[in-house]
């Protein structure tokens, strides 16, 4: 039977989040809330590794953090004042077990952890070289060959031997390590992935939102930089820059839809841009109507921009269940044919007769924006303007988001009209490339050296697709994925 | 450990949901998907009852209706065209199953199953009697005397043995009866509980809450009528006046928080009686601010009315995990004195400096306000002006909600500027009980008849309270609990 | 897919065991070791309820008793110095839980709990007589007509209730009670089913075999007599005779197979009798062979018995697995066909070639002993003469015995010449009546009254069978269950 | 707390169990099979690898080969026509599941599993060698030194570097292997652990016991011989010998006390060796007595032996329960004192003031003998005469045996009178080296060059102890332990 939530399926989904602390007595169970902070970024897998001085001690389990990483003895049993998380989506079985982060291995240096948020678009290659030379892999995660880069790497300190290994890999990249030696954390050169650095008393916080800091009481100090590591360990703070400098290209799309609105994201407060973005789509597509309803939860934001610069009232006219994760089943057959609104229902009384603006913050395939406008005209609503706090969405991210393959993205087959039309809206309208740029402080982008990686509207891709560009990359992951299952 | 989102725990809790159908295929899919629907009246067991015209069956459980009746197998084993559900609270352990209704009884005269909402105020003294004459209990619950008085009235038919049985009982009911001869709802004379009718295709189904028949894909009927009884059978849908006719009095407080906003509750939609609650509110209690923030997801709808009523912009300034469900425990010891912001976290980009206008539904024990305020502060508010969206709460309620006992209740303890500085707010006020009445549509309260029973604000009980005036009854519902457990 | 150990399904079974202690620190624990004891019995579910001087406390499960009741926490919650525990035979699903004893009423008089081994044949007669009179049933268990009974009795104190009660039932019990005013233990007027009374230190013990008291280290002190009924207490041990005294007539077969071989019943070293029976069946049926073999491990004492009276060797010719138990399932479909000796594998090595008298207790549907043949002859047996350890077994018993219908007993519907061409022995011979009663140290089977319930052997029932006669009590017996599925 | 049947734990426990077939339609369910007739070798833990012809498929889990390879979803899961399996002992958590074997890894050549009962004395020292120069292992066992041998091994075939990876290692290890090449068995060249070869159809199979083969119905081919590396595949069976020639020392205790009675080790019946072993023990070691009576199920042949040797008469002086597997744990610290006998409970009724034979295959600690004889002693034996059916156990184990460090070896801290006194018997007797050797067919050990590895007896270690005789192998080893704890 498949899942009652159509909605939640339709959507770009950030694949991980990274947390580290070095300097706490307890570090694993600020881990654990961290990690709970940054549920939203992976919500099937979760992982914890600590140090205790002596001994690296390891949970990893499928599903939510709550439960798993909320026990006493799992906390206990991961002592010591060092540890490192990673929440992600993953599949199940015995086998999937083994790519849930962080990963470990004891390497002739020493123990060595590490969680990753991102992609290494060249990772099929690099397997395949190691593998040929005697490394024998454990998961089927992109991540492990930077583990085995390290660990055959022909230099000396634990040090040379990470940054040789990150020298080799192309894409995105936000790392955090534990090592007996300190915890270390790193941003690739473009900084395509977010990675914040705070402080809670004595201790050094890595994670990938402002958020995580916030709900275990610590400090911002700053962002990572993109193309710097820094290792924290008794000796302090060091801040190492290993890799030619190139301009920056962070993702666009975690101010659109990925962080949560109350993060700060590469310094920029993810609900005020939210709100701008609304407040550009106004400008830019203004519509007569009588009210301004959010797809909930995330239109809400730029629900509220788009209302207070427009003036049209702001109303739920969508209300969302508390009560629907994502493990939902539709029971019985013979139900399927219902109206099944599990997850979302209209607020009918509201829109009876009314002219809504339904301001969501994406459109992937468009099977949700196809129901939620189906069901707002079954509850009487009048009219139905669709804004979109974004441009189409026409090309798949290789850099460590769940896409769809381009033949799937709606806005990859059909224009703006033909997309109105499918949808059943009485009009559809995109928030433009440039509008987005506005909404984020710049004046437009910059085409020749754009300020964000923007792929996803754009086909420009910032780095080399290695793998993706030798044939049938997918066929050879599906390839070790079967042998693995 | 303690549950880590204080937050939840400070509120009234509806202790039940009720719905049924009769004729429909698959009865019991089309009640585990209602359930799903009034998962918020009772989160902790979940039961469905189906009659398939030979056998009935049963499934209770404990937790959430996802993960126990979106099971095939289960929905399958509930086989028939009749179907009866019920969500509750509930404790743990074997014994506590035997509380988890539907409750059911092979009586002499066929099976009887019942899901009760509400609560019978002289249950302990009926049981008592029941007892002496050889009556043996399966449960602690007050819905099974109602079987007992059933099973051993003198009357022929079952019709006239339940009506019998009512008129034993004092208290809230709305009922909702599977037997072999049809379905059977009934609310109490004084309505206290709300009940609806609804139909889909060719089968009736009764339910909580209008939301239970939108998720459903039914249409709205009406509401069942205070002291009416309807028995839906093969032979159609019966109405009967079993009751001396009085004034209805139906729970004011399910406008107010118990409710979902996209229900209507007595033919009046919640949402709007809560944005109109907030606007009276406004009116009553202005005051000069930046923002209008909500305590979410309560808070909104009233939050938007005095929004609009003020002119005030409404922001969100504090932001809810979606993650937060009742089974969260605070990992590790040392990480309680954590500021924790599990469910709740302030947005600090938004708030730094600003005067706030924070709206909640109720103040219940004041410790989740008193932590918000706390928390917005941290956050860099400047000023903080709480409004609540009802009058103090003051008085237990008997007729199934979970109230703390009086001496637990802020509001029975301080008047309002005491309130106002134990939350640590720069200004406290609440709704009067008439801006209430007046948001309901009325003109004022109706003191010599009130149209609503407000007990929890005014201590006015529409009923008589035996258990309670005998004396140390929860004394003794506790001494039954223990010999059960 | 079907069980792979076809050998035990092809037994009477037993269907409980009951324990009970007063004035011990630890009773629960105690009653836990018993029950651990008893497992063989019952090993499909098993309960305790305990009294700690002011409530009653209960646990049941489906499943072993290692596993449910050797976790500290379930014992730490079933406090107290007096309680009492079953284990039984039963099926599974919530329903099924309701039927696993000890049944507990909270009646008029204070809580009784109740653990039953037997079977009331009158039991359906007199439900429907109290569901008439307004008792509601909380289980398809022929036991909880007592309680009913006990409830509505008119008597007044407690005892003279239950006597009462025990008055209106027929057939088998062997009980054992607690309520607030001791232990009540109670054996039938036949003393159909065994229970056996013991001390440990000054903590009394009630059990159905000795070896449960030997488990806990008790001292056995007798039999509770046939129709005797005891009660401990604080003001020590009084024993009753509410009866009219009948000659007793303990079942027969607990001596052939139901109880541990180190118990004694009814006084009688079960080892030394079945050894006994061995002999007399040597005797009876001598054969030429070299081996005496063994079906272990119930046809171990009887094969040593009959190897040494005849001076032909015993050898283990068969082995037995300890990895099977009751749930093991055959992986594949395709494996089926595969000669599947996961219970009992035979010792081809020293069988090969050699002539043997092959020893089991009983023949039930004869699938077993069809299997063990030819399991025998494959591995090159020359000469396989089975010798059974009872008389053909050819009526059911309605004792509280799990017995296929009669059409199902391969004694039946064959006379022995045709058994053993079924089976494919090269001879097979069963034990007479009278050769069964001489190893019981009686001369012979008085025909006039039986010293022994030997209906399965005879079909002389010794008490009425009210159930049975009426017309088609299965019928109705399944109608209830089916009603509770 | 303690487990409750300290007997268990009193014995040397061979460490692992292996299956392995190629070309049987659905092998993994005839694995499943076969490890269940093994489970006596290994209970903590059991896995199977299959081979479809185009991916490998695994299932690995925690507890017995029940309840984890008998279900259809799990067996369907391991398609192809080819599989592997093993059983052994293991701990708890998510960790030590990454020691469960078959280990497998996806070589540059092709998937590679592995499943090893034996042990290679030189791992800790190769496991430094490999990690120095980049191998990263995946788990603490010392089979996965093998995998990253062959991996890393310079030369071309599959075969050859599988060769070349055994010339390195050191030890005992009976392997079966799965490639996508075939089935690859080997014995080491001493062939101290056992294997053996069978027939089921067209498919060839080999095992650690012939029960094995019994159960799913095979035909025993022959022993895989000492040295001897056999590869089946779609071309037929290969059989290599690729070590230079040694004589064979097959390890004695498999016909002591490790393998089933009803399996051939080397060609010799285990059942008769054990009745030899009993025969023996009464020559050389006769005193008076009333019965034989063996410490149940281990000591049941030699006691036999000894009986019929002897003319005492054969007595089940002792009785086990089935019902006592690893997990039972004894509820509450209270009932510690009781004379606990959950397992083994002495048949007092007949013991009663006799003088007794007993009879057990082996004393490692000595805390079981002393609690049987103090067990027997309170139930009334007169005179209790201990004979112990092997010489006395006097050294650890480093070939896959699960032995005590030596100081815990009873036999290594005191002389026979001593242990008598210690135990508590009126004699004590082993069987001498000699006597063993008689029993197995040889006229005397051979001392120049013995025909068994009889280490655990004599200290004779057939091979060099590499991690042993390096300082603190323990040591490092529980080191890697703990770091992947």
């Amino acid at each position: 039977m498949l899942t009652t939530h159509p909605f939640d399926d339709d959507k770009l989904r950030e694949e991980c989040g990274v947390f580290g602390i070095w300097g706490a007595e307890t570090a694993s169970a600020v881990v654990a809330l961290g990690l709970h902070a940054l549920q939203h970024r992976g919500q099937e897998a979760a992982g914890i590794t600590s140090w205790d001085g002596k001994s690296f001690h390891s949970h990893r389990a499928q599903g939510h953090v709550a439960g798993n990483f909320d026990r006493d003895d799992i906390i206990r049993s991961l002592a010591g004042q060092a540890a490192i998380g990673h929440v992600r989506y993953s599949t199940t079985g015995e086998t999937a077990l083994r790519n849930v982060q962080p990963l470990f291995a004891e390497l002739a240096s020493g123990g060595f952890a590490v969680a990753h948020n991102g992609n290494i678009s060249n990772a099929l290659k690099l397997r395949r070289e190691l593998n040929r030379r005697g490394s024998i892999f454990q998961s089927t995660s992109d991540t492990e060959v930077i583990i085995h880069l390290v660990a055959t790497s022909t230099y000396r300190t634990l040090l040379d031997r990470f940054i040789d290994a990150l020298k080799q890999v192309e894409g995105a990249y936000s790392l955090v390590c534990l090592t007996s030696e300190g915890v270390i954390a790193c941003r690739d050169p473009l900084g395509i992935r977010p990675l914040v650095m705070g402080r809670l008393g004595d201790a050094y916080i890595f994670a990938s939102e402002t958020v995580a800091l916030d709900v275990v009481g610590a400090t911002y100090i700053r962002s990572v930089e993109p193309g710097e590591l820094i290792i924290v360990s008794e000796r302090g703070v060091k801040s190492h820059r290993p890799f030619a400098a190139v301009r920056p290209r962070p993702c666009i799309f975690e101010h659109v839809y990925f962080s949560r609105p109350d993060s700060l994201v590469d310094g920029s407060s993810v609900y005020s841009v939210r709100k701008r973005i609304g407040a550009e789509l106004a400008i830019e597509n203004p519509v007569e109507s009588d009210y301004v309803v959010p797809v909930p939860d995330s239109g809400v934001p730029a629900a509220i921009g788009y209302a207070q610069q427009s003036g049209i009232p702001f109303e739920l006219g969508i209300i969302r269940s508390h009560y629907v994760g994502r493990t939902f089943i539709q029971p019985g057959d013979a139900v399927r044919h219902l109206g099944v609104k599990l997850k979302h229902n209209a607020n009918s009384a509201l829109i009876q007769g009314k002219r809504l603006v339904l301001i969501d913050d994406s459109i992937v395939r468009g099977t949700t924006s196809l129901k939620i406008v189906q069901m707002l005209r079954d509850a009487g609503a009048k009219e139905i303007h669709m804004r979109i706090a974004s441009p189409p969405t026409r090309h798949s991210c290789f850099y460590g988001v769940d896409t769809p393959e381009r033949a799937k993205l709606l806005a990859a087959q059909m224009n703006v009209a033909e997309m109105a039309d499918y949808i059943n809206a009485d009009s559809l309208a995109f928030l433009s490339i440039d509008g987005l740029y506005r909404a984020l402080g710049e004046d437009v982008r910059d085409e020749a050296q754009p300020q964000h990686c923007d792929a996803c509207f754009t086909g420009d891709y910032p780095t080399r697709l290695t793998d993706h560009e030798e044939h049938e990359p997918a066929d050879q992951l599906a390839l070790l994925s079967e042998r693995y299952a």
